[in-house]
């Protein structure tokens, strides 16, 4: 197992995270607030069927757009053959688990370290119940995306039960991936200018 | 370029689906609507900081679960250093950004073979925009989660220009990662016992 806390030369981490540098980042944002303005970007090309493949690189963030990343990473979206598809990938709504699973996560360990408290472990299953009526168009009072989504978390950390909980919540609250999914929030389709 | 539209055997393809497996299959759901209900499901594994690991293999669908994968798919979320990480992995609001990119296809996609059109290129550009001091905790009256997503759609069809339009729209509606996005969707988050 690795050690989440350390102090590697004269950095300090924990869970992993760069304490000074996270402390630096907090500070630098309540100074100027147009630092926490942040744009992601995605393209995804159709290959045939339910099989796509998106490309990832940059972004804007701190003021600046990102040049840190050496080469794309590209992720394949497929569907199971009783989807009609092939494997191909994962399917969308799956990628969108592994989407919450991981700001979930990644939201209860920085402000665990915010808070002081080392993380051991940390693990968790979901579930998306989904009717899919609703893609196929077979009844407009069923919506087409998940009716609910459940997530089991198993962790052990250097605090209460109490504490643990509140900080569950408090990640909960805080994931932006999972208030994307618990709030609405727009999306807009145009179509490109030829 | 691949030929979308085709005749293989006995079997018809249309943008690169079985039209009479689809068909079948919507014929299926009519004649038994529990057929739609869907489970999927991922686990999650933190590594540390900002990168954990996702697996997605088994799922519930048709009235079974599903066997059809020889092997787990994972994927692994990470942070850029602006984010203090190391970018192990694309992070959690890009991941999302790729299953609704992927979805959006998709759904576009199998409703045009519903229509009959053939598609001969499709591809989407996504940008959303996050204002961190929402994950942050820094002001409350900022959402954590995207403020809006905005898809640019490049597609080239065999129909008319209102038809394309009708479709993007009926995409847009229909698929579920854009509908979860959309909508407000319970998400739970519990401790697992011990």
């Amino acid at each position: 197992m690795t050690a989440q806390s350390a102090v590697v030369g004269k950095t300090t981490y924990l869970n992993g995270i760069d304490t000074k540098a996270a402390a630096d980042t907090i500070a630098a944002i309540k100074n100027d607030k147009s630092l926490a303005k942040f744009q992601f970007r995605a393209t995804n090309e159709w290959v045939s069927g339910g099989e796509n493949r998106s490309t990832i690189r940059d972004f804007f963030g701190a003021g600046m757009e990102d040049t840190s990343r050496a080469a794309a990473f590209t992720f394949t979206n497929g569907e199971p053959p009783v989807l009609l598809g092939n494997n191909e990938g994962a399917n969308p709504v799956e990628f969108l688990l592994h989407a919450l699973a991981g700001c979930v996560t990644t939201t209860f360990v920085l402000h665990a370290m915010a808070r002081g408290i080392a993380i051991q472990e940390l693990s968790t299953e979901l579930k998306g119940n989904i009717d899919l009526q609703g893609l196929l168009g077979l009844d407009d009072s069923v919506p087409p995306g998940y009716e609910r989504i459940d997530i089991v978390m198993h962790v052990k950390a250097d605090c209460s039960d109490e504490e643990l909980e509140d900080l569950m919540s408090y990640a909960q609250q805080h994931s932006p991936v999972c208030n994307t999914v618990c709030r609405p929030v727009p999306v807009t389709v145009t179509r490109a200018m030829r």
